[in-house]
């Protein structure tokens, strides 16, 4: 099977080194609209070659979108267009409604699954990529029902082949779950980043006392606007209302320590702690 | 040198650790209110014998507070009050002003080194105590004039075989700073766990979804309330002013997905993005 991988950043780039590592297709090129992105998944060995868009749907069976989340939804409708029968197109973003929504009376819709593989890291581009990414994260594989047999069977085998667990979900479930459980983990990164950057103006403070507590909460903020600030916008509604809930539990307890209130605090956090088992 | 060390958790238990592992104390013994954690940290090895606070002023040379801070500065004040000039008492806690107001006038002041170690994990008891723990990590010293020079060394000393950066720095400075960079990623992890917990009312669903984003922002969460409410009301003033400024951010966030500001966005979060020149 020759596959082409639209978008050779962190996910695309790693994608194309679980197909890779695992045998799961002859050749896999490159899409990308950065030279220097090209240059470098290509220096990396991540792709065989880098081609046009025209290239990849005449000669690849597999057509991966990883792009930044805004871009899909276009870019989609565009390859299923002229996409033929026995070509699939699958996509890794983070949100889904907007695909889901956009592609549902296309004529070929049938051609696409929508999938979320639940892995990442606040690190970016070509050499961002890892080996073995993906195994044992949960993917998302949205609207199924939309999805051709054919092109769903290759699909899941591939996630299956990269050892991950399945989960089928509608896109507006995916969307309210993935707000609540990576979207809004994101923005308290960003905005501890910015609160800290903002008041500790001596920054060799940050960088001497900062133990492991802040470098775990504070590391998402390091990720990528252009993949980060797409996502926030088109999972828009889940996303401020998890926002508002987060914004009135920090409320909360700010009130909380306000008025010395240790019992109220003992047992919000205890509740907190709840988190412990369900995490592992 | 024997060492007694006055709580067997996270903090003192890994202390031990250390200092047995560097060969600093031929005797190390604990006390420790706890019968379940005396029991435990007898069984792994960390201290050699318990004992109480009458028997430790009468027998060991380095005294160490490895309690939670709502209790440090009362154990401090009755320790000096009976403490030897040859003895030398340190400790351990998160925050610092509290117990060099409470301690400034006292007498024998001199005997005790102000010290807080830069680390910690979200476990807690004796069986969370790790071996080269402190290795690498800051260690703050408040209101070094204050202390005796003969005790200072000694403390400093083990620090310096522990190898941890000093810094000196007054209690104030510290708290403040400890505010940005350690006590405000706990009160948001708390507040990211109550916040999912609250909306996301399918647990497998946390479980199945979260990806390590979400795992490394909210592990603070697990943290030991008996730790860290009383580090949130000891440095009230700190913690509350940090946390307003972090809503803030929050609120300015919010606002600018409310309006699609996909610009503003953008340029906040690439702001928020020099955390990883500073982290690194």
């Amino acid at each position: 099977m020759k596959t082409a991988i639209i978008g050779l950043g962190l996910i695309g780039g790693s994608f194309a080194l679980s197909l890779k590592d695992k045998g799961l297709s002859d050749h896999i090129w490159g899409v990308e609209q950065s030279e220097r992105n090209a240059q470098k998944a290509l220096e990396l060995g991540l792709v065989e070659r880098i081609c046009t868009l025209d290239e990849a749907l005449a000669e690849c069976k597999l057509i991966v979108l990883a792009t930044p989340v805004d871009t899909i939804p276009k870019l989609a409708i565009k390859i299923l267009n002229r996409i033929r029968p026995d070509q699939i197109l699958m996509d890794m973003g983070s949100t889904k409604q907007e695909l889901c929504e956009m592609t549902m009376m296309h004529p070929n819709r049938g051609r696409l699954v929508a999938s979320h593989p639940m892995w990442g890291t606040e690190n970016s581009g070509p050499e961002a990529a890892l080996h073995g990414a993906f195994k044992g994260r949960t993917v998302v594989i949205c609207n199924c029902e939309q999805s051709d047999q054919d092109a769903l069977q290759v699909v899941e085998d591939i996630y299956r082949e990269l050892q991950m667990p399945i989960l089928h979900m509608s896109a507006e479930d995916q969307d309210m779950h993935c707000a609540y459980i990576s979207h809004i983990s994101h923005i308290t990164s960003f905005a501890l980043a910015l609160t800290v950057l903002e008041k500790e103006r001596e920054e060799e403070h940050i960088f001497d006392l900062a133990g492991g507590g802040f470098e775990s909460t504070v590391r998402l903020a390091k990720s990528l606007p252009q993949t980060w600030a797409p996502i926030f916008l088109e999972n828009k509604y889940n996303v401020l209302d998890v926002l508002r809930e987060h914004i009135h539990q920090l409320q909360i307890l700010r009130r909380m320590i306000e008025r010395d209130d240790r019992e109220g605090l003992m047992e919000a956090m205890q509740r907190a702690n709840k988190i412990r088992e369900i995490l592992k």
